[in-house]
């Protein structure tokens, strides 16, 4: 199988999320890292992209140069990921999937709900692929949980309750240091601070594991160090369009939690609960039965836990590795469109252009309802109601 | 040190309740079980009183007879439990108060925030010590983290996150079994079902351990199988009048939780996080520093968790220690009032007739505010606004 | 039902083992504590006998004085606990079970394997129950784990792995503190510490689920500590009758383990673990099958496990009420001795003389084989080889 | 940073091992895969390499045809993995390195301790690096507990414990699947099955830590299911040359344990537990302190642990990770050997052909003692006695 020619927009020298992505993209051996434009700073891209080994005219010193230099080729990048800030989402994205790039953009999307709707246009009218990278849900187990939900082990999904709470943020003498305090200063960050940079993870993961979408919500959102003008804690009720009503708890004062991205599902027949730090069992309670340890690798799992498993059971998975999923979901989209067939279903399920869009629109919709006093609120994007 | 002398009030025959509050007056030798009123059934409450070692005429037929019984006794009984169906509560205890007597009473104390405010009222001018059996604050661990907060090792508390699931009401066919109809029915259970079964436990758990109480509070209040009038689940944001806000969950159709009363309470300082289910380790991490396991029985714990322990570190103690506790508490305040010396700060931790109030303040707020999509309401009784 | 009369022999003012024992007896209501010698010093055990209830007459001075007083009452103790120093269990169990009457006596039974054999004689030839106090067998899912056993859950047996780890003797500083000092010192503790202390409730636990005994063993015995002569960390293999091969790992100098009490049980269809400190809970995975927690209080648990539990599921139940089952067993037992029939089979769990017998033995055998550089012994008792 | 290049030979088509190296090889970036000789039908192989992207000259028939090949090349390889049957590891593994090529083998180095003190004569002779692949050791949380012991957190190690167990053999009617049943036949598994699959682990990982060596053993080998020659489950007690004393059990009979590679180290100062499930976190309790959870990717860790992490805490990394540590390490030493400079400490921790030499006397060791009662033996191969 011949290799994906891959290129990176943003993620330069010192960046968490570079080295993040080319392990991801790499792991699987599908794409090869073939062009970037690394930094906004041109020389400093260019430098760094050929220490990466690139070639030096595909190490691009900005992606407006990319996008020219890459247009123009026949070994043009297959997938293009955008990790650039949060501000320029938007039009590279765009400018990117006009010229036919499939492109895998990091969240947030966009910084509006019209520009989100605007991509997922382009996303249509163009056909190319447009992924977001709501990355946990590659996770095998959280896989297995949305295929439990699909072929009906839980019966209706009455509830869902998701967390995804730290500590990391609760030093009130970090409100002072600038590697936190802009985060909850609304003209750098937005409308939402801990909900939209965490809180959307979890509710991302609550749609895809019930196969549902938002529809209303209220939300208390505080700001427990009271210097901050955006939320340090939120509390979220909502409602989806299949029936199931959802509560979502978000925080980074939340002092002892590490990383507590953690989901439950309660249905009719039975309850799931799985927790990010634990990530290789899923616990399972069918109704009136026992609890059971689910663990990632055993025998019988859903071919969907199974194509997000490298490893046999018993032997830790982690995030790298379900990061890695996302890109191994793309390289098959990405050949099968190449090669007219439909994609594996197991891989299909990349978060996409409509999800970048409707998590937009849930920020948005906290961020008015936390305002309003938990006031319910509408928060499916307007071209979805 | 002589024994005091205790009566009940219900806990008939076949009772849960009745064996509980048993063992738990007995098992520190504390209180001998002189006296009995065992069963709306006279002849069978009198029967069955003789069985468990009463003399015939302190196994009384009713509680008024046990009232007049007991009143002109001179070893009348120092305490008198109420186990009665809860819509008797308020005139038993309200006239054993006025008769001089101490009581215990179930949960909820009465069936209005009015009736409520009345005993609060009568325990005030009778002097009598009313306390109201919210019973898992008796956990040594429980008593630990409120004299943590106490003494500042968390600072100011930001928020409290309080949870009381369970799944044992999940079964649709159960909502045709009338040992789990009744519970969602107002005509037989009131304005509230699973908040005031068991949510009211984990807030009033939350004002034991921050020392506050709630103010404001708004619900979202939801009946997951539909048949049911009352609610099965609810979330329920809460401020405190210390400033902490606070986060409540409870439900009865989470499959896969047993007794899910969990707290975790964040401060400046650092974060707490303790189960009703593993109660013998509490989880607490300092800003900046690793998360500790105390353990039950260690080592240099507060005076308040020391009293509340009975065994060596390392062996667990269960809820039936933690009733108990409740007890010991009684029979430290009887003793101190009959002796007319300050009571144990450590044993002056029982609940009592305020919190019976408060809490039935709190279960009126919940059917309000979840009946009015979640606005705010003042929570607090009207006396102590 | 009328109560048993219940005395004690030891367990005076100060120590632990009284109180644990008033406790365990008291709480069911079964017994009455009528009688007690509770103090090697004459007057101080009389004193405190009474402030603990006794009347005058039966609060004596030393245990033969209590025989005296005992042997020729109508009511008369129906059991008689011996929680003396060790060396002196043998002559007071001796002489009240020839004199009829039951005994609880604290382990070790005796301070040597021909005195084990001498009492079992006795309980023998006079008819008495004379049980022996490992008391861990109390808990409600470890007589589960028996009965799961015994009905076939597992199939054959094949291998049984048990350990007791603690910490509490790792400071090398406590090498001189006279009370840790003693246990490891040969003319004070006899010819094992740990092993003796500790392990032998885990190989007499190992017995007890399996329905197997002992018969022969290795030992690997270590004085981590330099400066004690007996062991503080052990090693031991064994095999037992029904063809099961055993392992056992007992320290005290497991810095991080507070009172780790663990058996795990593996055959042919299905493996089984639980943990003292999370007595509550028993994992359970049958051949090819998931992970599997049977919470203790849960429907469809053995009659063995019903009978040995006092509260609802999801409550946790702790040491103390373990305790009690073993007086619980007694007081079924007794009565069904009075009163001419057998007695109910899920009581008849209590261990007895044979299990003080063959606990002696074993820790004869590691002993020798400690100090035969592991050499395999036999260690049944000579009157059952 | 240039890459290296490098070879592989086995890890054919369908092989779990081949994926596992290429991932591992390739995940930092470091190596490039660019010879093998994949297979031992040539053609199978040839076709496959070519398959994977190897040049055709570069995709051999044989290691034979590999070792030619690379010999006369500039661009030679600059590390061989060697993946083929244990049998042929010896002589391949020998004539790389007398070739002049570092080497990266499979665990077992060879089939004798005299091949293994060979081996470890040529790497010293050659001074080509020879690495074993004892690959668990590549966890970041095991390397930080050996900087522990190493910069004397807890003081003098007093005992070491360790367990591999899992159930996976457990089934009787594997006895016959020939896919097990391998395994447990001495003429073609050796002398040891389960020891030297997954016990040998547990011991290089004790050592690892310690940073002892094994000096004796004594052993109890079983197989709890009759038909098997080999072991199916082993207790070894061991002592080491710093004078920790050592424990180690190791089962795949032991059902509802999944992969069960667990250690505990008990110091003066302190003591550490670690399991390979939950590998993000680590225990630690400082004498007369808390148990503390030491997290992977915290702040303050060693540099040995910084070094083998890759994503922030919080994130769970699992065994590809702890794998890729091994490469990672293999490509710091071989870069530092190409420019002359020392390796940096936080790498040179990747097992060697001592290593594989020590393990291979320990397996020897251990089937000798098993065989004779567990009578102790002298583990150490002969030219380190």
């Amino acid at each position: 199988m011949s290799k994906l020619n891959w290129g990176m927009i943003g993620g330069g020298e010192g960046s968490q999320i570079g080295p993040a992505h080319r392990l991801g993209a790499g792991l699987d051996g599908a794409f090869d890292f073939v062009a970037g434009a690394l930094d906004h700073r041109a020389d400093a891209g260019r430098d760094y992209g050929q220490r990466l080994g690139l070639v030096s005219d595909r190490a691009y010193g900005d992606w407006r140069e990319m996008l020219a230099g890459e247009t123009g080729r026949a070994d043009r990048v297959d997938l293009v990921t955008v990790a650039t800030p949060n501000a320029t989402h938007f039009e590279i994205t765009a400018e990117f999937l006009k010229a036919g790039f499939n492109v895998l953009c990091e969240k947030p999307m966009t910084m509006t709900v019209g520009e989100a709707e605007h991509i997922v246009g382009l996303a249509r009218e163009t056909g190319q692929i447009c992924a977001v990278n709501y990355g946990y849900t590659g996770y095998a187990l959280v896989r297995h949980m949305r295929a439990m939900v699909a072929r009906g082990d839980l019966g209706k999904v009455r509830l869902v309750k998701a967390e995804f709470a730290h500590g990391h943020h609760a030093d009130a003498a970090d409100a002072d240091n600038p590697r936190v305090r802009w985060r909850y200063d609304p003209a750098q960050a937005g409308v939402s601070a801990q909900f939209a940079d965490c809180g959307i993870h979890a509710l991302h993961m609550a749609s895809f594991v019930t196969g549902q979408n938002v529809t209303t919500l209220s939300a208390d959102c505080v700001s427990c160090i009271e210097s901050r003008t955006l939320e340090d804690d939120a509390m979220v009720n909502f409602r989806m369009d299949g029936g199931t009503v959802g509560r979502l708890w978000t925080s980074s004062i939340a002092i002892g939690r590490q990383h507590g991205l953690t989901l439950q599902v309660f249905g009719e027949k039975g309850g799931l609960r799985w927790a990010q730090e634990q990530p290789n069992q899923l616990f399972w309670m069918p109704l009136g039965q026992r609890l059971q340890t689910i663990e990632r690798g055993e025998g019988n799992l859903s071919p969907e836990a199974d194509r997000a498993s490298r490893v046999t059971v018993g032997h830790a998975e982690g995030m790298p590795l379900a990061f890695a999923n996302i890109y191994s979901d793309l390289a098959e989209a990405i050949r099968a469109k190449k090669e007219g067939r439909p994609c594996d279903p197991a891989a299909d399920l990349f978060p996409r252009a409509e999800d970048g869009l409707r998590s937009m629109a849930a920020v948005f919709g906290v961020a008015e309802s936390g305002k309003a006093d938990g006031q319910w609120v509408d928060a499916r994007p307007p071209m979805f109601r």
